[in-house]
């Protein structure tokens, strides 16, 4: 005997949650489509050969590995074997890994399939990938994320376009969110205007680490780097921009009215900010948050983090403009923009804040009880008329028509309908129909039943 | 520069394969919650040990284990490092592998949240499997499995509505398709009537070949497995029981008269074969097939498999009864019915039928193609219009006005409808709808428009 147990991190998901996740990935998809996305999918292995070196060497540890098939030790050279060497070993044992994130496989797939696709190449993706990370409170080893990326197009209108599609989805699900947004043209500059033009990338961290650490943190983090105080205090105007986007982008503009390509950014930042308020966003509020900077060194233009405005659960999504998507597989100048949607957060957003309550429990609409084996057989063609009316329906799948045990199953199972069939009820044509929430009981000919369980 | 490939066996589907197969999987899960089953989800990885010994020696081989992380070598005693074994290797270099079917991840399942569930329990599964098997045609390394399972019951009523599901199923999907029937029980009582009690696995190993090796590669299989000539011929009477499921149940109701086991085999398969003829199976024919009898040892009672009538495709699904899922992670007594449908087969034989001629692209509705600069802020707000209404709709995504070139993006995406804003038409109110497929165009405003492309 063995007692049997699931991975760390890894989960299994009931009819009621996948309930709540379906519901959510529907309106994701739904605006998705809607917003003129056709969807795509890639295997959950990829070769590792193209996982590796895109994620840095962090990433590349927390990629999950497949073994070889067969005599893998058999087929590893003498000497890399005696080493006993985890790194070296690893891409003589592993020819395969898992899916880390849904950006390297879209960059492999446009580039294999090029001369199939229609460019701008409008896709979305949603499905699981897999980290080896240490799993805390909203993070797992297995989870979803939802992505939609313009591939070939540099047009701001994509921009826009993307902070409507945030917009839509989070005030269909009933979120308010605040979108966040930036632009590397604009930290770039900021880094020139404030002498730190070699030092960016430190920059660009230290900043990113704002929503967890602060602004003490960060500037600690600044001062680690190497980055000398009077820099540090010079940059403190940033901390206090204006409130406002129109007063934030103004001050900004004047910061960088001598940096040609700061200054690009600024008016991309100008030209996203007004016409996604044009359009308008509803619920959902736009921020210009120049302390936005987000990790990934291949943004180049926008970057986007929306975060829940009442919850603290970190980014719900995120996303950005870039440059050279394929670059690395050889075909250049595939510019895009995307942006991904993070499944377990908005769930667990969504449930702190009851907003799944008008769910309906995933169980059938009604349990037929019979009564004995000519209840049962008649029972069978009930339900055949019922599925056939498209209700969802099942007899009490047990042995037996003790109709205790019958009301007991239908009520553990939440099943709101009990079709009761006896001897009179076989003859007259006429059920007991019980209501399970309210514990009322009517008879009823078939036709209303039919009409009561469709409403 | 790397060039990128995909591992062997494995696929990227377009948007057209994912329609196809959505549409596919939405038919499966419509019959599976009309029928009462509610759906659950586990990880693609499982702990290795919850998948090895299930699956006989030779499924062992062919599931995909996942190296495990960090310094793997270093935790491998140096005697066992220095056989250079990959059978002993495995299980020091790996703690968890990718689902290698739905079944031993159920029967996991059922026992860790065997105190949450309701008993019988009814769940559906709808996901990937993976196996390193030699791929070929209709066989991938990465494919879908969609599985319904009753656990915790006896009742044959349940074989009688897994019938009807096939049919509904495959009926609903357009395939006209054999279900064939058969019993564990009948399979055994023949073998003791037929002297073969102590090779009852060999007489059924050899006979779930009939398939692709035929009656004379059965026997031969047959004599290979030691059984003796005379027994052989003996067994001829199986081979050509008389046409009709009565007949052949009455066939088979003499030769098993004398043996308890068998005889109760029959009057299952008796009940199964009334009352699932009863509830009306449409195109779907019943078949009970003496010569079924599926590879797995753990079935019990009813045995199915189903075959595309016109279509020379294999197994397109198949199931059965058994008595002990969860025996092996200390669970007793745990007996249920399941059965599986094959997605990627169905897909292949609805290709080759023919059947997904009216499914429609999966692309947006309408593009929006604009003259200018000041039109493309206008188009903006007719998106976010068309948008409300619940219309797919996108700008031409690349930049610049050419109207040629907005023209070849619609025409090559396959885009049904364009609708074209000039200054005349900001003006007026009222714009070109060109429809893509007939080539006209028609002037109309925007409640018209909105009627046409909902239409």
């Amino acid at each position: 005997m063995q007692k049997p147990s699931i991975p760390k991190g890894m989960r299994d998901f009931s009819a009621n949650e996948l309930s709540r996740r379906r519901y959510v990935i529907d309106v994701i998809r739904g605006f998705f489509e809607r917003y003129g996305f056709s969807p795509i999918e890639t295997p959950a292995m990829e070769r590792l050969d193209v996982l590796t070196g895109k994620y840095g060497s962090e990433g590349d540890r927390l990629i999950f590995k497949v073994l070889n098939s067969g005599d893998f030790a058999g087929k590893v050279p003498e000497d890399v074997w005696r080493t006993k060497d985890s790194r070296v070993l690893t891409r003589y044992l592993s020819e395969k890994a898992l899916r880390y994130d849904l950006t390297v496989p879209l960059a492999r797939y446009v580039v294999m399939h090029r001369n199939e696709l229609t460019f701008p190449f409008k896709r979305y993706q949603i499905q699981p990938v897999w980290r080896a990370d240490r799993p805390q409170k909203g993070r797992f080893r297995e989870f979803y994320q939802c992505d939609a990326d313009v591939i070939g197009a540099r047009s701001l209108w994509a921009d826009v376009d993307f902070l409507m599609l945030y917009a839509d989805v989070f005030n269909a699900l009933g979120i308010p969110v605040v979108v966040r947004l930036n632009n590397r043209k604009v930290l770039a500059g900021l880094a020139r205007v404030f002498g730190l033009e070699d030092r960016l990338t430190a920059f660009t961290v230290a900043l990113d680490k704002w929503d967890k650490i602060g602004r003490e943190g960060v500037e600690a983090e600044m001062r680690k780097a190497g980055i000398e105080n009077e820099r540090i205090e010079a940059l403190r105007v940033l901390w206090d921009l204006p409130s406002g986007n129109e007063a934030r982008l103004d001050f900004l503009g004047g910061l960088l009215k001598d940096d040609e390509d700061g200054m690009k950014g600024v008016l991309e930042l100008g030209f996203v900010l007004e016409h996604a308020g044009k359009a308008g966003l509803g619920e959902a509020e736009l921020l210009l948050d120049v302390t936005l900077a987000r990790g990934l060194d291949y943004y180049t233009g926008s970057i986007f983090e929306v975060v829940a405005r009442d919850v603290s659960m970190g980014s719900l999504g995120g996303g950005g403009r870039y440059d050279d998507l394929t670059g690395v597989f050889g075909l250049k100048d595939m510019s895009g923009i995307g942006i991904s949607f993070g499944l377990d957060r908005i769930v667990l957003v969504m449930e702190e804040s009851g907003l799944f309550k008008h769910l309906e429990k995933p169980v059938p609409r009604v349990m037929v009880a019979t009564l004995g084996d000519a209840e049962r057989v008649f029972g069978q063609g009930v339900l055949r008329r019922l599925r056939d009316e498209g209700i969802a329906a099942e007899a009490y799948p047990g042995e037996g028509y003790k109709m205790k045990k019958q009301m007991q199953y239908a009520a553990k199972r939440g099943i709101p309908f009990v079709l009761i069939i006896g001897e009179d009820e076989m003859k007259s044509g006429r059920f007991s129909l019980k209501n399970m929430t309210e514990g009322s009981q009517e008879t009823l000919d078939y036709d209303e039943i039919v009409r009561k369980l469709k409403s």
